[in-house]
């Protein structure tokens, strides 16, 4: 029955990137831009960017944490303040060069991340220790120039938020990065279903320009991590670089100490690659753009038209995302079309089961079908979402768990994450054993799981490990 | 007592634009951004664009229109495909010249409007009159390269929202453009508390690329028009540039028919600009970020410390934007900063009220105080925000219709916009006309208000009156 479509999708374990493509075109979330390495986030995508915004925006109020907007254009002179920042972004900017009919004076780069700008304006507007913290987030577009690229998981423009703080102690920018991240934990499991790894990156993968960077990692089904969002810890480097000095209580100037984090519309490819299949997606309840589709078989029958209408009612009442599929295509063509669109549940309203006073509920995330009354069913299916959302959640932290394996050698290690696995890994202070890992494996250090371990031995060069790392190898 | 923060702000009699550049820079509405030209849009002023933002996106739902994401980057040759719209926009475009540590092959636009790349996008999706209308927008940020600048009114980089859409026939985009102009007329009434003037535009003032262009202007305070939205009837010219082609019913291969329309971060300054008065901001309560101010008065006093936290709650329960100064200002220095600040209710909350039961409700619309009993303040204050909005309209109503005068000649134009109103002017079909009166008196052709008149001459060359046209000096 299903054939029709999934003939048009690729089957997953035979070729992942062709499944990934295939299934984020055809369920039409997003199409190629004109400009190579662009994308355009159709409404189906976008839509489900909206949820995780909804989601994230009441999560910043209730931190204290205001929108803004700050301009795109970045003279080229504000990126070479801080060093390491500079070396880490300039290779894949995006400059204008000209505009209003005239060469500019000033070279202006388009943001590739806002740290240098709003550093910048915050310089300005910080005065004393009564100004702080200061919390503030924008929701932008972010233009990186990248070689391969891939829709929402590498483009040369992506739609993001980022938040930037400052605080009056080093101790206040530190908890802020550590709390935002957990807000990004939070957000994978309330409404994203996705079991994040939080952690710490080790020194060669951090934010150039952080003191630290904390990481949310996901797997993806072909046993790669998706690094899924970032929270830095900055320290006073890019209040030095920009000057941010406040009046401490004693009355002292000091410099600011400041944080940023942010997630993307990547986010949607994590989502994407954790809970598909070979029917296409299976959007998590909570951010899917149509939770509920009601397919009416036999549309011109008095009782099914009437049945639809009040299920419609209902769940519009209750605040669930429902859609009717009144189209002319046959009953059979819609289950696909859905099911391939990911759509958590499908109710059929037809009237053999309708004689019987039921209907049929189908879920997307196993594939199964129960018959259920007509009258409780609205209620039934809007708890059945939660169910839905429960069960992502644990299968994909299943998975996850089981393919997770120690490994004491780079060797182990190669073979653990050829075997689609992340390797948990003991490993020594120097970052040259993480890079080393990396040459030999192409397996990346994602993050360290845990710091000050003692007792064992560096799975690189032997010498003492102080921390364990997950290795693998990640889009 | 309001000494202190006028002091700082010019008189708006005396100094109009002075008095502008004052009111959004020290309400921190907004700030100059590095590069000449931009601007930082701050979390109070960002939050009325929120408020706007949630507005339109209820409406737009109404209407069917779908929000998506289109690439900020036009190759240069898509803007050169429409011949007028190219014309238009070329002298203000910025220009990306090199990514990627490479000089690009094609150059690439920043947008300037998306017509050109939304309209490729839509030719590969539309195929048949079944797809047709096609209806999206998007929430995004524009670049136009303009000499002269002004926080809100007139930047490099603005935000705005665009809609596109595609129908099977001509009265279809008529009709939507018709449409969404209501729903922009409906916002000033509803929303911003202006009453826009709304009709079509004459032939020297519409959009590179439209057929007919619909527009919302508004009065401002010093008489000024700002045109502060539009929505154009593109009929096929867009569609005929970029191949948008539709099987109709009949089976025959056919041009879709396409709108457009948008407005920007530029309504901010129209209700800065309409509203605003010596003190500062009066802002209209349905986009206000702050809708009632509490100003406790000895904080440390029991009795005041409940009852302020007794009015937040409600407040927040009948989702009313509520905050309470708790600050360690003194309450005159409070008032006067709520009030430039243009909080449409200030409650303050004082022992000596208390202790006959009331509370002092002070209204920044009217500057007037009065005594409510605390029990139902907060019912009161819910209430008198509506009241307020109909009062800003109403007022602002009056002082527009006060300011339209009819002129019958080039020298009573030039007399009637140098006394700062608008001159409602009878007018022949030859554009040439309008542009002799700009060329005279730098009053342009705001909108058409009537069509087909007869029986009149114009007010330039004397011969057949076709028309009633608005003009004005403007933004």
């Amino acid at each position: 029955m299903a054939k029709n479509f999934v003939e048009n999708i690729a089957d997953m374990e035979a070729d992942f990137p062709q499944w990934y493509t295939d299934v984020v075109t055809k369920t039409e979330l997003v199409d190629y831009g004109p400009v190579k390495g662009t994308m355009v986030i159709r409404p189906y995508g976008y839509e489900i960017w909206e949820n995780i915004q909804n989601y994230l925006n009441k999560e910043f109020k209730k931190e204290g944490v205001k929108n803004a907007y700050f301009p795109m254009f970045i003279p080229e002179s504000f990126l070479k303040r801080e060093a390491e920042h500079v070396e880490g972004f300039a290779p894949e900017v995006a400059v204008v060069t000209y505009a209003g009919g005239k060469e500019l004076d000033e070279k202006l780069v388009v943001r590739p991340t806002s740290e240098t700008i709003i550093c910048e304006m915050y310089s300005k507007w910080i005065n004393s220790y009564r100004d702080l913290p200061v919390k503030m987030n924008q929701w932008c577009n972010i233009v990186r120039w990248e070689k391969t690229t891939r829709p929402f998981l590498r483009t040369s423009e992506f739609l993001w938020q980022e938040g930037h703080t400052v605080y009056s102690t080093a101790e206040g920018a530190k908890e802020d990065a550590l709390r935002m991240l957990d807000v990004y934990r939070r957000l994978g499991e309330e409404c994203l279903a996705i079991p994040f790894f939080t952690g710490k990156k080790t020194e060669s993968e951090k934010f150039p320009g952080a003191l630290e960077t904390y990481t949310i990692e996901a797997m993806m089904h072909d046993g790669k991590s998706l690094q899924s969002g970032t929270s830095h810890n900055l320290g006073q480097n890019f209040a030095k670089a920009f000057n941010i000095k406040f009046l401490n209580k004693e009355g002292v100037l000091e410099y600011g100490y400041s944080s940023s984090w942010g997630v993307s519309t990547r986010l949607i490819g994590a989502l994407i690659m954790v809970h598909g299949d070979n029917r296409g997606l299976v959007l998590p309840p909570r951010v899917a753009p149509i939770q509920v589709v009601i397919v009416p078989i036999g549309g011109e029958n008095e009782q099914v038209l009437l049945a639809t209408k009040e299920l419609e009612e209902k769940f519009s009442e209750g605040g669930v995302r429902v859609y009717t599929d009144r189209t002319e295509n046959s009953p059979g063509w819609k289950f696909n079309q859905w099911e391939m669109k990911g759509v958590p549940i499908r109710i059929e309203v037809g009237p053999r089961d309708l004689a019987m006073g039921q209907v049929t509920v189908f879920r997307r995330d196993e594939l199964t079908k129960q018959q259920v009354r007509l009258e409780g069913a609205a209620e039934f299916a809007t708890n059945l979402l939660d169910e839905i959302h429960t069960n992502m959640f644990e299968k994909a932290k299943k998975f996850r768990d089981e393919r997770i394996e120690r490994a004491n050698s780079v060797e182990e290690i190669l073979k653990v994450v050829d075997d689609k696995k992340f390797a948990r890994v003991d490993i020594c202070e120097d970052e040259n054993c993480c890079l080393k890992v990396k040459e030999k494996t192409t397996a990346t250090s994602r993050m360290i799981e845990e710091e000050n371990i003692s007792g064992k031995n560096c799975a690189v060069c032997g010498k003492k490990a102080t921390r364990t790392v997950l290795f693998a190898r990640s889009y």
